[in-house]
């Protein structure tokens, strides 16, 4: 921060990602990466989507470069929601607006519903970009711990009851970091806490479509039937990131509000992506594609799981997941993930140290592996290196 | 805004856009709208654009589809760089950053720059969706008058001096709303004063490129050779609005606030957009296509005030462009625009009325007409009628 400049008081709470200050330096020669949430790009859809593309420039024209409204293009959210409902997550349109990427549907929450100070409550670890999104409306997190079935609802309520969220936030299927599904019968204790406390819950689900093992858990919107969720999720990881497509379904009170902050953020998303997503939706290949990225995560993942299994020394904790796209790991107690980053690197292999998902900066024996942007053999020989770093730790 | 829910103090402070309110009214058949503020769809370079978005998605494969960083696209930004350069707006890449439309750019200043009741100097009337985006930062405005030459300096100084503003916020050229230009003397008195005050001065310049007649006035970044001057464009004009391209030129230190800001706000720019325009630059088309648009508003703006001085009663003053997309009018001063618009809209005919530019609510009698979106045809007649609503009122 430059001294001269009078920046605004909320600058001091926000902080550069430091994933994304990771990815750069990942991209050093030889180097394998384990760190970011990529998905595998070698599987994105491009002949669909390029077809999509030609079919909507050609078709729509003008419309797709043109202004449009706030709200979404209608077709669009008629499709998506018809398809969501299939899913369980019931929607009409005057549901559901599309958004800059997931994040800005974060940080648009953040902006219709926090004031300095107000509390929101979160599994610990949480999802980064939420931390993100949230620390600019300077907000105060209520971290609950939890295990691999998910957040633990007596620690939940306790700190609700104490210091009444403003909103709860969670990612309750394959979380990012943790990979890991809360149970129905926590999701159930979740929804009545949030009831008995009347506070809105969000349910950030970018991966509960990336499934490739284990029996699906009903979402937090489809269990509450909608009521007093608010369900974001994005297109980047069942099609594409880098076109930069998130969607919400809430109720219409909340959307309109939603929709308000949109047009002051950025007026409207994008008209030519909506349009050519919806014609790569409604010629079918959403879910033509989905099967495709769900087995090749899965073998992904068992081969991770098989490696470490083979070269990470006893006394490290891996958390096998049903879907999504990482794993999490925990080291012994003593043994700080941040500190053996460095060594890491210096051995050609990167992950993300866990306490950047912990507000309050626990998690430091904790690590994050993303499973899905490494082939077979990086996936191994990236492993076997970093039971090296493990094992030199400790002796 | 629901009862039963908690909302964010500064939602008391935002309110819908009344133009895209009146622009889904302005969508009934038989309406001539002068209303918007949208290019003209039958000049967008399709065939262009579907090029290089064909070249993008064959050439740059899954690239274009992945995340990437923040700070924009590399090669967009030295083409931009370079093309912004021969304008007068010195720039290299450091100083570069993409944002989803220049509105997105006022959010993000807002986000870095405003606190709670700070103060903002801006022109009145002012850009609408500037007073959007700034409301959402619960901000105050110090508007000072503006003649035909722009914005009056000695007002503009004594409110600085009394009030202290943190940030200036000037469309200096083709204003939106007034057309108006900013004369070369008052540019220099205006970055005088920023100088002497301490205060960064926001350049919001869309309109520049579209000049059709008349010598170009220097911005006032290329005279403050781009000290405390934040330089605010977009694609929106030059190309497509839907597209969601716009972009900030400024110092280094406040290119990584942005830049972190936008982290927040929504990750990064659209990875496919970026390099579509890219290859659409890249080709030589922004050059190409720029005079086409120009010419064409050229017409149109003279083929409406060729009808304004037929069919308007006297007693209205008009201001005659040299560029951008608007001619604002001044009705005698007992005359309400705003309640005029509803006899307007009987007689199939929308303009805005000025009062939505102005921050403090004044500007009763003075309204914003549109000429880049509608045919000869459409603009005598509907001038035309126009001019009988406004010859009824002033009997």
């Amino acid at each position: 921060m430059h001294k001269r400049r009078r920046w605004a008081g909320r600058m001091k709470s926000m902080r550069r990602s430091t994933i994304r200050e990771i990815l750069k330096l990942t991209k050093q020669p030889g180097m394998i990466s384990f760190a970011g949430g990529l998905p595998a790009p070698e599987l994105f859809p491009l002949k669909a989507f390029s077809e999509a593309m030609e079919k909507t420039l050609q078709q729509d024209g003008a419309a797709a470069l043109q202004y449009d409204v706030t709200e979404g293009y209608g077709p669009l959210k008629e499709f998506l929601c018809g398809w969501l409902s299939k899913q369980g997550v019931a929607c009409n349109p005057e549901n559901m607006m599309f958004t800059s990427g997931s994040q800005q549907a974060l940080d648009l929450i953040g902006r219709v519903f926090f004031d300095p100070g107000d509390r929101i409550l979160v599994e610990n670890p949480t999802y980064l970009g939420a931390i993100q999104a949230f620390n600019a409306y300077e907000v105060e997190y209520l971290s609950a711990p939890m295990d691999e079935h998910g957040m633990i609802p007596d620690v939940a309520s306790r700190l609700a009851k104490k210091r009444r969220p403003k909103i709860g936030y969670f990612v309750p299927t394959f979380q990012n970091p943790s990979g890991i599904t809360m149970t129905l019968e926590r999701r159930l204790a979740l929804l009545k806490l949030a009831r008995e406390q009347h506070f809105p819950i969000v349910e950030d689900d970018p991966y509960s479509y990336l499934r490739f093992r284990g029996e699906r858990v009903p979402s937090l919107h489809q269990l509450a039937k909608g009521k007093n969720v608010i369900y974001v999720s994005t297109f980047s990881k069942l099609l594409s990131p880098g076109i930069r497509l998130g969607f919400v379904v809430a109720e219409p009170d909340i959307i309109t509000s939603l929709v308000l902050a949109k047009q002051a953020a950025d007026l409207q998303p994008n008209s030519l992506i909506q349009r050519a997503v919806y014609h790569y939706c409604e010629a079918g290949h959403l879910d033509l594609h989905i099967p495709t990225i769900t087995e090749a995560y899965r073998v992904r993942a068992n081969q991770m799981m098989t490696a470490i299994r083979e070269f990470f020394p006893p006394g490290i904790r891996c958390v096998e997941p049903e879907g999504g796209m990482f794993i999490w790991c925990t080291l012994p107690a003593k043994i700080s993930a941040m500190r053996l980053f460095k060594e890491a690197v210096k051995h050609n292999v990167a992950y993300v140290a866990g306490t950047v998902f912990h507000p309050h900066g626990d998690g430091r024996n904790t690590l994050r592996l993303n499973f899905t942007n490494s082939t077979a053999e990086q996936i191994r020989t990236g492993i076997q290196r970093l039971g090296d770093v493990f094992r030199e730790a400790l002796v």
